[in-house]
């Protein structure tokens, strides 16, 4: 919260007190009982890693609406909780009716809970804490997208550092680009936390279409893309692994769902707009935005053909590749349920042969084939959970359902009434819980928020 | 189509040609090429029964087509195709658009598909052609309900004719309660053939609700119900095991299910209709109707709050237990995912804990589960591949979706557009045969309509 403070003393909007009582409260419960309570022991099981990892993210995003409910932005507690959970699940979904008129400091806060939930919070720790490293592996597991964590390199803080330095290179360029594409410094900060950790928060109520600057929606698009791809890829590229790059499976079909959605989307919307770059701008904006689950608008697709708004619903499911700041189902998820879907019909045709399913040229063992079977069936039974529960106050339909997708999926707008130019801020406040706990759900890929709810979680070993 | 010959002479309506030529081209076609091409071998191996299978469901509806078209009655093939699909896959959505003015051949034949559909045309024809036992397991694996085809019987053929006595019986004793009721001959065997195949064809435009009758919903409700349990149920019903009965995992959840859907329905609609019974008699005929995958109508759940349009999305996903003669995904899958994903999180807290997975009492092998993750994420992506198409040509997404799930979870009416009251007439003629084929898909559970997209089904081995 410190750089939100100074940016609240820059603009001295009257938010700077919220910050140093904030700061004080949570330093207060935060860091004084470590210095009285010894912990038992030190090192963490796999049980204790993703505890640890639900009840962190629980407590951050508890601790983070402070700044907002003490200056009076989003008095109601909820609400102020809503917007951190988005905040740091990179999810973007705002309860918010009025941006604008909030004080500079908050909404800098609002946008820097995205950059920092980004990476994950817990692997930005990591890299800040070398000395607990070895002991972390678990934490790092539970907290880590996607299917596996690959270690790029032997030590486990070394891995946090070099990502954690990748993602401030990409975003300080990001950062140049929209200076030099003509945006003032906070809003370019603003839009880089929000790309950078595919987030999607804006400071303006149009998000970026306020710009009217077709240069830095193509900037904000790029990045967007670039920020769901695999930080491997961009590790390879620094260590000249091209072959790498070149045979990533699940690169070349994120980028290929990318140019099919464009085009589905360019297809669909141009005879509204009438000119096929206008036309493909919003349709590669709208895809970049989805599939790296960021949430950026640049257009109402509530507005859009329903061929459209059909291309945002599949896409709000699928999410950006494992290893990214992205959210959603993620493209090596789909790559190996659609190879294990294709032996299995093979196998029908050929009882006899036993193949391996591969991935990245490497073999997959078929418990984590299981793994992935059983991870889809708790994505949709949640889904369907939350759907069926948000249909209690929802005005129709398409709203509930893409309520609780696009929280799940962290992607932030949904259909019709949660769409890209509405808000969430019509919803109870139980109804607002169960959106925040979606989006813990689903950034956090269940399993850590999951066990919270089991009774032999909290039974002494 | 012999008994909708009768039918057509009785009633004198003028289709009854329209039958003999039916019959006479499928005889032609059907049985005279027997006689002249001698096969290469006589048994079937595993591609050869999948290959059969998917092929007779294709034909046989082809062929179901042609007295709709030559009766004048539905005068474009592939209106008349859909049709046929949805009667023989006992989906029950339509394309007409008025129904009563129909001669009653035609609707006696539509709602007889339902009836043959239902046990599955193959096992009926097993059941008739005892000769050919041996040779035919796999060719009822290919086209049995559900993930397990336990062998009631040590025979394939004894099997067969129990389960076709056991629904003959279940049938009989519909028909009988409903002419009891006070339904005339011709409407309760249309509404039993209906029921039985949880089809759900009607010859009335309102369904069920034109008898304006209570106790008719109650009847037809109660039987929907029936014909959605594990045929093998029935069975031990019996032979007096009442262990199995009572421990049977698959159908208490099923009832669970029913219970909670009608608790849900009850309470979302008691403020519209006033009276408990009433809306008691409404849910529970709809829960019924939805996960039998029947699709008969009481109300039109167009008009219902939110929260039950939202149980009808879920219910038309879940479907019933495996070996009945409903669609849908199915109870006993869906058991055994949640076991798997119970198991998983389990294992999260205790990693040196190696659990097995039972089902009914017996332990359930990997492969197996592994297996049921795939299949449903071959339902999602072809379920989301057939909302997207039908984004194209929809008036909502609402009724995209839904008009995709109804069709592979063989259940009939969705929202909105494809309601109740509403049918598919509005779609273009691709879009009748993409939903053709979402049926067709669903109904033989993928594998046998899949593999004939592969061109190693089709080279010699």
């Amino acid at each position: 919260m410190l750089p939100s403070l100074a940016v609240s003393l820059i603009y001295g909007q009257g938010d700077a007190m919220a910050f140093v009582y904030a700061i004080l409260l949570t330093a207060l419960v935060g860091v004084f009982p470590g210095f009285l309570i010894k912990p038992l022991r030190m090192d963490l099981n796999a049980k204790d890693g993703m505890v640890v990892a639900g009840l962190c993210w629980i407590l951050l995003s508890f601790f983070g609406a402070l700044p907002g409910v003490f200056s009076g932005a989003i008095p109601s507690i909820v609400d102020s909780f809503f917007e951190a959970v988005s905040g740091f699940t990179t999810t973007g979904s705002t309860i918010l009716t009025e941006i604008e008129s909030l004080p500079r400091g908050i909404l800098f806060w609002r946008s820097f809970t995205h950059w920092v939930g980004g990476m994950g919070v817990l692997v930005f720790t990591v890299a800040l804490l070398p000395k607990l490293s070895g002991r972390m592996a678990h934490l790092a597991r539970a907290e880590s997208p996607g299917p596996t964590f690959s270690k790029l390199l032997p030590r486990m803080s070394d891995t946090a550092k070099l990502l954690y330095a990748l993602y401030f290179a990409l975003s300080l360029l990001q950062f140049i680009c929209l200076l030099l594409a003509g945006m003032n410094v906070y809003d370019a900060l603003i839009h880089t936390f929000g790309t950078a950790g595919t987030g999607g928060f804006s400071n303006y109520n149009a998000s970026v279409a306020a710009f009217n600057s077709p240069l830095i929606e193509w900037i904000i698009a790029i990045f967007m893309m670039l920020f769901g791809v695999n930080f491997a890829m961009y590790f390879n590229l620094l260590r000249r692994d091209y072959h790498s790059i070149l045979h990533s499976e699940e690169l070349w079909t994120y980028l290929a769902l990318i140019l099919l959605a464009t085009m589905g989307f360019t297809f669909s919307i141009l005879p509204q707009y009438g000119n096929f770059m206008t036309a493909l701008r919003y349709g590669f904006f709208q895809t970049a935005s989805l599939m790296s689950t960021t949430g950026f608008a640049t257009a109402d697709f509530n507005l859009w053909p329903i061929f459209a708004q059909g291309i945002v619903v599949v896409l709000t499911f699928i999410g950006a590749c494992a290893g990214s700041t992205a959210g959603g189902f993620k493209i090596s998820r789909i790559v190996l349920l659609a190879k294990s879907a294709y032996r299995e019909v093979l196998h029908t045709l050929q009882p006899r042969k036993v193949a391996v399913v591969r991935f990245e040229g490497k073999p997959v063992q078929e418990n984590t084939l299981l793994q992935l079977g059983v991870y889809l069936f708790i994505y949709v039974v949640i889904l369907l959970a939350g759907f069926l529960l948000l249909c209690l106050e929802s005005p129709d339909v398409p709203t509930a359902f893409t309520a609780a997708l696009t929280c799940i999926s962290n992607v932030g707008p949904g259909l019709n009434a949660v769409g890209p130019v509405e808000n969430f801020a019509f919803y109870s406040a139980p109804a607002k819980l169960l959106l925040s706990f979606l989006m813990l759900a689903g950034r956090l890929e269940f399993y850590p928020i999951l066990i919270l709810f089991f009774t032999s979680t909290w039974r002494k070993n």
